[in-house]
């Protein structure tokens, strides 16, 4: 198993990644300070009954009570956050008590977001169950939607720990597994060239990925993220790097109803496009064709011309990187060298034109 | 005007007290760095009706947006706080926008807690117009309830500055002045016995209360506030003997339904209860028998016997200073000197039987 250490405001929490890696939460919980007093599982339903027995032998010695939410992004209503903050004053919890987030991405936001608001903060534990959660479980990122937008309603909050069982991978279906390693394929172009040129080297396709380098490319995710989200914690600057994509994609993700397309498929359009901006303001010499084959041999739509461009556009504004109604986009000048970048609409309009 | 500053571990804010006290916001505003992009004004209904006028003249100059909110706690509930969350998002507001939140103690938690988790932590401004709020918008809690515990959902998010006009309280209810003033009088008792004799001394009636005495008693009362959040903004330590009187009160609150009987009204009987508590486990020797002959002669109830024991102390369990199921009272060994003391379900049971 493999263990990365990362700092925050609210000290270092140990990210744990194996097969089996769950063996570690009775370690993880007995070093934990002050001594917890009770255990509140929030765990998304499917995983759950998947992986019932598995769960179960570590949550009895604990004497959990646990709150089942529905899968995806449902779970990250106000109806289901007001649902399981009733769980957890049920539960009785304490403030020395700990949220145990046992699911994807989704159900670590929520679940997070309830620590971070119950009792006005308690200590939770990410049990990420997805690829797409190597990212998400890792930082301290917490949030439930709105109608009127995704993930603006959230906190900061880090996790007293990140326990990454790569057994629940097994039963990931694939399209859920595209979705996550877009972000890989994300922290790769952010940061990493030489890592980039590996992936596209060796991986010709999603399905049956050999596990040790499925291991590989999540730890050199989360180490991405991790060098980012220390040096800012808040998303003050830097953070907003791994924004890369997100503008034009949650924006794809938005116009189609979330759910109806996996998020990390639509931060790949997004990242295509980004791509196209980043050669037209900031010379990008980067071959973005061959990139584009490629993600397409791994199963990823590269564009979505579906939406009328003005109708995108009303939803980039809202984003959370736009100040002053200037929308601005993460943009590389090359392959590890990212920067935000003001964008005009006639500018994204062009890009949004010439894809074809 | 008065002008007392509060350290915070996000900075410095200033508590700007006085009548007129509004005629600083502009200043203020000016003050905040990043350059403030737009704002919202969260605001308790009765209370933008009543001083409409007064209040527009500053807003239109801010070209702010206006979300009203239902007097008193009917604000805090989830409903209110996904509208209020909309408002927001409709206004447009981003990273660099400020929050205004006028009202009460009620709003100012809502609004404080939309500011601090719209895309994960806006800048507010508390502009109080109660007595109650001279403890409440000072220190940076923000909450809603959820319907199984008042202020079980929240977070620590400190106020850019908070501006206290106290022309508004000239239109606050009697009934509301007394909620507030039992918040000064738990400020007396808990940090400054000369204070305490000095207003038992002093005041006979909260009827039309010298305006000279009242803003001296709220500066006080704020300063003592602003010397224990100072040391203990997230209440790990001595933040918790702001609770003196609310672990009884908020039970005789929720038991009496929120709203149908004041805050100040139950921390007051709650306070009551605590000082007897103290008698018995900490041989307080304050004179008791004065203190409630005092607070019954400024028109408060000083004990509760409508409710059956068990059902209060089952209430008081979920307190948030509860931890392992034990119930935990700030106590006095004098005027002065509080402590955090754990006292069992039977040494409860007696006091509140010798309560006659």
């Amino acid at each position: 198993m493999e263990t990365i250490h990362i700092q925050s405001s609210q000290g270092t929490y140990p990210v744990m990644l194996g097969d089996g890696a769950l063996d570690s939460l009775n370690e993880v919980i007995q070093s934990l300070n002050p001594a917890c007093t009770s255990f509140l599982l929030i765990a998304d339903e499917t995983v759950y009954s998947l992986h019932k027995a598995y769960v179960d032998s570590y949550l009895d010695q604990l004497d959990a009570d646990i709150h089942l939410v529905p899968s995806g992004e449902q779970a990250k209503s106000f109806h289901c956050y007001e649902k399981a903050m009733g769980a957890a004053l049920e539960a009785g919890l304490d403030r020395h008590s700990v949220i145990l987030a046992l699911g994807g991405g989704a159900t670590g936001d929520l679940a997070g977001f309830v620590a971070a608001t119950y009792m006005r903060g308690i200590r939770f534990i990410q049990i990420p169950t997805t690829v797409l959660a190597h990212d998400s479980a890792v930082g301290g990122k917490t949030a439930i939607n709105h109608p009127l937008g995704k993930n603006m309603t959230g906190s900061f909050h880090q996790p007293s720990a990140v326990i990454y069982d790569s057994r629940f991978l097994d039963t990931l279906p694939l399209n859920e597994f595209r979705s996550g390693f877009a972000e890989v394929i994300k922290h790769a172009l952010i940061a990493d060239g030489t890592f980039l040129q590996e992936l596209m080297r060796s991986l010709r396709s999603l399905e049956k990925m050999d596990p040790a380098f499925l291991l590989y490319c999540l730890k050199r995710g989360i180490e991405i993220k991790r060098d980012i989200v220390e040096l800012d914690e808040k998303e003050l600057g830097v953070r907003a790097f791994l924004n890369f994509g997100h503008t034009y994609g949650h924006a794809v993700e938005a116009w189609s109803g979330y759910g109806n397309k996996t998020h990390g498929e639509c931060v790949m359009i997004g990242m295509v496009f980004a791509l196209y901006v980043s050669r037209h303001k900031r010379n990008l010499s980067f071959d973005i064709d061959s990139f584009r084959l490629w993600i397409k041999q791994l199963g990823y739509d590269d564009v979505f011309k579906s939406a009328p461009f003005n109708e995108l556009l009303t939803i980039m504004k809202k984003d959370k990187k736009t100040i002053g109604k200037e929308v601005r986009f993460v943009l590389l000048s090359e392959v590890g060298n990212p920067e935000l970048v003001p964008v005009s609409g006639e500018e994204l309009e062009e890009t949004f034109l010439l894809l074809g």
